[in-house]
């Protein structure tokens, strides 16, 4: 009990003391210290009220031990939150610098205050918790909100990258680094090529959480977007596979060849694999929804349900489960967004947003926090050569694989959109989690990690600052988001139809002709089987639904908007008895 | 690993069994159990792909032991979901009997079952689970919904029935039982008083869930329901307390008069110490919500975080957490719901109902499934005497509580009101989770927990079925439920200025004055403290804002279903082109 009291104290004042830190005023530190530590001070146990003998009723108890683990998570939340609130209020630089690297200045603050206070951090970076609890929420959002049509128009590009460039930063990095271990001046030599190779997959993850949202305020072209917008996402699943297959093949004394088939193989299971268990577990998502049109208040339930069910699957079989959770989103968006009510679906996505963005926060602001507490080794030779490696070798990438693939694209990247998909490796959080859960019997660990954060902290702090202005100064390509009218979307649809009509008769299919294969067998089966009302339904009628729902919510917006700024009376009253009257002539 | 397989097929046959349970045909389980058992049982270990050798990389692993908890945990609440789905859509037998009812019925199927297989039941129902996880999105729903307006006009008449009549409850049972207990046929002479009281306390507690329902949808007059609301969610707080307060008195050799004292002392810190908490949290909530319009998508997570450390500080100090998350929910509610966006406040709303709804569904299985697969002690005479004296005490204590306090109020409650009252006295999960929470000291704790099922199984099931055509044969008074006009707010707001005037000149101040000393301190400090856009705003625009969205919504649904109804393509165009065309022009 008395550790438990201790702990709570040392809690309660580290969170008092960052809470100072944040607030621009000091008072607040004051009263809230005055109001939560004194209780517990004098207590020792559950019987000690002063004025009570040992064997007398108590009326007043403490008990932290049963609360501890739920009070503290929601501390550490909170904790976070107010510093992603505090720095929107307090300070207007998020337009130039990233949210992340805030966060992780945050978090280096709160580290160099608990390393100070000898404070052990929570172990929310252990292998499980960060696998099990905070990565779902954020691929969930990112697969959730995928543009559909963009992502499918340039999938081929996306998994190029994805697969292919992962493995040639990995490989490239690794053997780069082994290189370098070979001169005897940087004392690395112990380090063999297996070891490279795993570290390489490690820092080979692109973090897409700073990037893309310079990419949408800058508002490049769609193209680009989706390219490093489904590289980040999928990117994930092959570092993954890398690196369980080189922590593995580390440990080994010998790699025989018929490893490599194996790790090809096991390639082949944890990816195909992922997908298979995503797809199905999003068919009886929108399935199951066909009948929760009397429990509306459950719907949401069932998506998180269902997509953390398909993610922890495919955990249990050590598949990916990046993949299964983002096909699952993927899969089930579309029909159970049909199914359930307006409400559900609002809630749908606003908890999709909240969870991941509390998700992203939290690691970032650990990523701080963890890097001053944890043990480093320091390595200058190795350290910046590895920065040179990660930088060189995503660029030559860039540069090796895009030429590849243009001629397969409809609309080429140009070499603006190549410096775009270069300097926009950032990494982040999964290289960081990979890192610490590297196996104990790898001698350099803490080379390790020190290194990948280095890479995270130079990429995320440098890259992340500066891409906004050199994007802007090179001028990349931009689109001009304008939002989808009827119009567009009629002649979308004939062009479509012609063009799969053309490809018919010249005998070459592309993406238009497996569109229109799918849309058939989606409105003669799928629709049948997955939506309560099944009728095939247009594209026309779905934009024009989506519209009615923007418009009722600018209506909504604006009428508020309205009102708080008329401060006279009179006015209020001319909105108040106009709007109500076409209001409900228009709701009959 | 080999234990945890097992574990895992267990789990995963019992699913499947009571899912073929579920599902009116068989055919369902068979592929899912085709499916899902085959890769688990030839696997051993995680390094076991048949057609690799020890040494290899191994292309396919399993690893039920790192997901097991939140694998699990999901399961049962998917299971919970199911089952709530499940006969809403089978049968339409949830108008005439409640959900409760049937949700503990899956619950013995499942027991049984997994009585049958010798599974031992998930630790849901240990103190912290409960008091920790489950609980408190319950009470958070019933204070964030509460109707404010009825609650404070009848808050006397709930403190006295939630206070005064579960005292009277608990001690009339109590001193009742023992009475009983003297009687030597029954062979319970080794029950004392105190232990008597404290089951009684346990079996005071009623819950809302079922009468609630019933109540709503009969619409009964808005006393008898704020009453019986208003009662559940505070006689949670003197159950608590008296409960803690006669287990410690259970295992005390001698109670001294000071101990007494001490109780109401206790009493005092409990509730008002949880009130206390709970406005504070409320507060700080309210004045954190001010500064997150940038960071619209983390705004519903600070209400349930808030809460939740509302809750959670006050079960760190041992009062009343239920009162706690109460009056934090009353208290944000209305400050929060003008600072956060439209979507958030959805969000919100709907998470709270969500949250809520699987708790209660998850309480109700588990209590039919624990109903199965705990130990029992029968002892006929002590449990028919515990359903009488329980039936006995409330409606004595309707019938002498009520005529004490009609005097006070401006709506007596008739003899159909206290009918109501008196049969609307169910008891639900509170008395279950505390019965399960009984110390092991006390000897007779499995006669306490089978009698307190049997309250509980026979309040829900014969009184919640027979509650509704019990009401509607006597025709307890009614309400007619019409919407909220501009022009009744008006009237009501000018009759409270008429009212407050005359009982300032007559001298006797009711609940009119203090609602305008209260509107004026409001407006004048906590508005502009807690609010963003400070100025006063008028029950008017209030009302006026509500309407707009709730009219916005009804756009939505009506234009939606119109599109679902309408065939012909033509009429479609029709309404495509109107309705964009008027909505294009509201919106400017």
């Amino acid at each position: 009990m008395d550790t438990m009291d201790f702990s709570f104290t040392r809690q309660a004042a580290a969170f008092l003391i960052v809470c100072s830190c944040l607030c621009v005023s000091a008072e607040v530190s004051t009263p809230a210290g005055v109001t939560l530590l004194p209780p517990v001070q004098p207590e020792n146990g559950p019987q000690s009220y002063p004025n009570a003998k040992k064997s007398n009723l108590p009326v007043f108890t403490i008990n932290y031990s049963r609360i501890q683990i739920p009070f503290e998570i929601t501390l550490w939340m909170l904790l976070a939150s107010f510093a992603k609130v505090g720095f929107h209020v307090y300070h207007k630089i998020t337009i130039w610098v990233p949210e992340s690297c805030l966060l992780i200045s945050i978090g280096l603050i709160v580290g160099g205050i608990m390393y100070s206070v000898h404070e052990e951090p929570p172990a929310v970076l252990s292998n499980s918790v960060f696998f099990l609890y905070i990565l779902p929420p954020m691929v969930l959002e990112s697969g959730y909100f995928m543009p559909t049509r963009p992502f499918f128009e340039n999938i081929g590009t996306v998994f190029w990258f994805a697969v292919v460039g992962t493995l040639w930063n990995s490989i490239g990095i690794g053997i780069s680094l082994f290189g370098i271990c070979q001169i005897e001046a940087f004392g690395v030599q112990d380090i063999n090529l297996q070891e490279n190779l795993l570290f390489a997959s490690i820092i080979s993850a692109v973090d897409p959480v700073a990037v893309l949202t310079v990419f949408e305020d800058v508002s490049v072209n769609e193209q680009l977007y989706i390219v490093v917008f489904g590289e980040c996402l999928f990117n994930d699943a092959v570092t993954v596979v890398l690196y369980n297959m080189f922590s593995f093949v580390a440990e080994m004394p010998v790699v025989e060849p018929v490893d490599v088939f194996l790790g090809m193989a096991r390639f082949l299971v944890v990816g195909l694999g992922g997908m298979g268990f995503g797809i199905l577990f999003g068919f009886v998502a929108s399935f199951t929804t066909r009948f929760t049109s009397k429990v509306r208040e459950i719907e949401p339930l069932f998506i998180f349900m269902y997509s953390y069910l398909a993610y922890l699957v495919a955990e249990l079989f050590a598949i990916s489960s990046i993949m299964a959770i983002v096909c699952c989103a993927l899969t089930m968006k579309y029909y159970v967004e049909e199914n359930v009510s307006q409400r559900s679906c609002t809630t749908i996505r606003h908890v999709v947003k909240m969870l991941s963005s509390i998700s992203e926060t939290v690691i970032f602001f650990f990523l701080g926090v963890v890097t001053i507490t944890t043990e480093h080794e320091w390595n200058w030779g190795y350290l910046l050569f590895t920065l040179l490696f990660a930088f060189i070798w995503r660029s030559l990438g860039v540069l090796v694989l895009i030429p590849i693939i243009n001629p397969f694209r409809t609309i080429p990247l140009n070499l603006k959109d190549q410096f775009g998909l270069a300097y926009g490796g950032l990494r982040g959080a999964i290289s960081f989690a990979l890192a610490f859960t590297l196996p104990e019997s790898i001698v350099r660990k803490h080379l390790f990690v020190t290194a990948t954060i280095a890479v995270i902290l130079f990429t995320v702090f440098l890259q992340g600052i500066s891409i906004r202005p050199l994007i802007e100064l090179i001028n990349v390509r931009r689109t001009n988001r304008k939002e989808d009218l009827i119009n567009v979307e009629i002649h979308r649809r004939m062009m479509e139809h012609t063009m799969t009509g053309i490809e018919d008769i010249c005998g070459q299919w592309s993406h238009f002709y497996w569109k229109d294969k799918f849309m058939k067998f989606n409105n003669r089966f799928l629709r049948r089987i997955l939506i309560r009302d099944s009728r095939p339904e247009s594209g026309i009628v779905a934009l024009y639904k989506k519209l009615e729902l923007q418009n009722a919510m600018e209506i909504l917006d604006s009428v508020s908007g309205d009102i708080r700024e008329e401060r006279d009376l009179n006015n209020m009253h001319n909105i108040l008895s106009k709007n109500m009257y076409s209001i409900r002539q228009r709701v009959r």
